[in-house]
């Protein structure tokens, strides 16, 4: 058991990497296969990160395809696609003939199109060739994208006995069972059965007699944010794809389900943040750029726009009590800005949650009171901030006021871009970040001192 | 299969609410329950949601507790919350017999102290008495907060005819199950075998000749998004909870996992949002008020401490060019807000991903590097609306540069403020959102300000 006992620890250090690196520039390599085949294929896939490309590539060459087929899909996609590159055709069809359909379909996917070609004639079983081919047909971003071929089937007219003989067979090309589908003899879903079910059964029983007719399942152009939202809903760990005709794809699993919805929140998190594409921390510095320039230079066009609006107020500079309205442009900014992100950011976790009930006049009003209370509130500490400075309580007063209808305005803005965005067809989450601030920004200014000019009289 | 063919597309319509609704009012059960047994549960939880209290309570009452404690489960917290306060101890008792341990510790959890005490002494069945009671005692973060005492476990010196025998009855308590855990006499864990492989083997064969010894586990006390990491790297739908002692205690299944790795990344949203606390689009005006006004506050105290900086450069506001500069405000707090979230972002979810590698130095390089591009491609676009509006050269050229250093400085405390706070066991996403806006804005105003009094030497 010791080496168990640092699993869930696994942590890469210095000396590993270094020992590594060693061991490979020394062409060691039974010492080599020896330490690395100790690793999981994912630590495995972490030490390989931390080399350099070519002494990555020569891991992987030196491995077997068996287990560097599950070190290649645990790497970064760039890492990944860096290493293809120094394979050739043939080596690459050797790591995908041991990978499940899905997974194959994945790798396949990014290479270079007519690289393609050339990998998947060379798959030598043909059954896995055809599987990957019909998978990379499907859209990306549909239930079709993320099926597997693999899993275990059985035919209604089957005998438990002829069942659990199929079965073995089958069984040994999948990697999780989860639960055995029932089809009829025109290859349609009708049912299911769970190992449990057929571990209790007689073993004189007809698949007929004992099958559950009640199962879930997702039609093939289904997309993959709906098939989390099922498979969450009803707690399922894995669920079958079918066609229009109800015939039998695929199956999509829970894990690959886990990656859609860790990408989905970390997307809407991006957005909130002005960032597009999925970027990380140790991409590259032109990735980055694109990633965040474009939301700068929008934030940039805002403040650019503020300028004209307070331009457009310069006579408020010439009278020595008015003029500090230009001290508060930051604080309305801000304020505007937090209570769009605020308002924004829980309709969009509502409509990615379906929890956005209620009348859309329901929500105005709620929206209104809430930030009725929240500014009423907000505006008695700036009166008082302003007694404290002795501020005229008329000049305090007009901007508690003016801020208040700033709030409001800000989070009705905020609730219902959203919205709209979201009944256009557009991702909802692109409104919580840059592009709700600035635009709250420029409207909250100009609202701002153009309140405060009627009340002040000027 | 009628029924299924609705299942993925199960939606709630006004007739539906309104027929249950009918049938609840006229009291006429059998109708009701014939027709609200058609539903999965997680449906009658969407359907119950609708419901008033009383009506949700009925419907409770109503239905066989087999099928109501698993619509209590999927219920929110607070509607849950209300329709328990109208059952008896007793009442809640019999629907926590119907539970997994985990399940039914999570619901008794939520209840008042003296209340849980009534409700466990109602129990009959004194082993998942005593297993909720152990559960209730774990930390709720922990991974025996999390995990279910419901698991198959055989042990190595049985046979495989023996362990099918054994297994037949665990199994009937266990909603699921992933992989047969392999303990030794002293209860000790120490390997695994699947149903797979217990399906293929053969019926005379050892379990000690046949299971698996790398088994992957964690430690009761383990932090659960720890718990969640590795299963996800290590792509399990399942794994063994262990004491100190290596005894086997529970398991944690993924679906439980999906739970947590959703709601961190909601959580690290919300924070990035500026609001604390799990708050949804319908709850309370009160809880979005505790949730949302604290940042609010934040907010306005940031923009009163950049009111008494800009009152210090009141004195600019004299010279007819140079009091353009008060134009500026709140463009150079959206850029010092925008860039410190962005670069703050990146920072938090590499943090969270564990993707953050490489040395501060390299880390302190690369942002300002960026932050360097970044700035001169908006400084250009800066000096080109200057040209346009026939703005001084001379003055457009401070704004450019004296923005690049706002940007260098807010993109670096954006990327520090998370690691060290990170480094001192704070949640780093709470540094994603108003926090760094509002300090990125007085930093930046006043830099801003300073900068441009020096170039244009006032």
């Amino acid at each position: 058991m010791e080496e168990n006992k640092d699993n869930i620890q696994f942590q890469i250090s210095d000396e590993l990497i270094e020992k590594v690196e060693h061991l490979i520039d020394s062409k060691s390599d039974f010492e080599t296969l020896e330490l690395l085949t100790e690793f999981h294929h994912a630590d495995i896939a972490e030490i390989l990160e931390e080399l350099n490309l070519d002494q990555a590539t020569y891991v992987i060459k030196l491995l077997d395809s068996e287990l560097t087929s599950e070190v290649l899909i645990e790497l970064d996609d760039d890492d990944r696609e860096k290493i293809l590159k120094n394979l050739s055709a043939k080596e690459i069809a050797e790591e995908i003939e041991e990978l499940d359909s899905d997974d194959a379909a994945d790798i396949i996917g990014e290479l270079p199109e007519e690289r393609q070609e050339r990998v998947i004639s060379q798959i030598e079983d043909e059954e896995h060739k055809a599987d990957i081919q019909e998978l990379l047909a499907y859209d990306e971003d549909s239930a079709g994208g993320l099926m597997a071929k693999e899993l275990v089937k059985v035919n209604e007219n089957w005998t438990v006995i002829r069942c659990v003989r199929e079965m073995r067979e089958q069984a040994a090309e999948v990697t999780r069972v989860h639960s055995i589908y029932v089809v009829d003899d025109d290859d349609k879903l009708i049912g299911r059965l769970s190992l449990k079910d057929l571990l209790v059964a007689k073993t004189s029983s007809n698949i007929k007699e004992i099958y559950i007719p009640k199962v879930d399942y997702v039609n093939v152009n289904e997309d993959v944010e709906e098939v989390a939202k099922v498979m969450q809903k009803y707690n399922l760990e894995a669920i079958p794809v079918v066609d229009n005709e109800q015939t039998l794809l695929g199956r999509i699993t829970i894990d690959d389900i886990v990656d859609v919805i860790k990408e989905e929140a970390e997307k809407d998190y991006q957005l909130a943040a002005g960032i597009t594409q999925e970027v990380e921390a140790d991409d590259s510095i032109l990735d980055h750029i694109k990633a965040r320039l474009p939301w700068l230079v929008l934030g940039l066009f805002g403040g650019l726009a503020s300028v004209f609006i307070l331009e457009d107020f310069e006579t408020l500079m010439t009278d020595p009590n008015v003029k500090k309205l230009f001290f508060f442009t930051p604080l309305i900014a801000a304020m505007a800005g937090n209570v769009g992100v605020q308002s924004s950011a829980i309709i969009v976790q509502g409509l990615a949650n379906d929890v956005v009930k209620g009348s859309l006049l329901n929500r105005l009003l709620k929206e209104i009171g809430l930030s009725l209370i929240n500014g009423i509130a907000l505006g008695i500490l700036v009166i008082f901030f302003g007694m404290f400075l002795n501020y005229d309580i008329n000049f305090s007063l007009t901007i508690a006021i003016s801020m208040l209808c700033v709030i409001i305005v800000a989070a009705l803005i905020g609730t219902f871009v959203p919205i709209i965005l979201d009944k256009k067809g557009i991702d909802p989450a692109i409104a919580t970040g840059p592009f709700i601030t600035t635009s709250n920004d420029i409207f909250g200014i100009f609202l701002f001192f153009y309140l405060a000019k009627l009340i002040l009289g000027f």
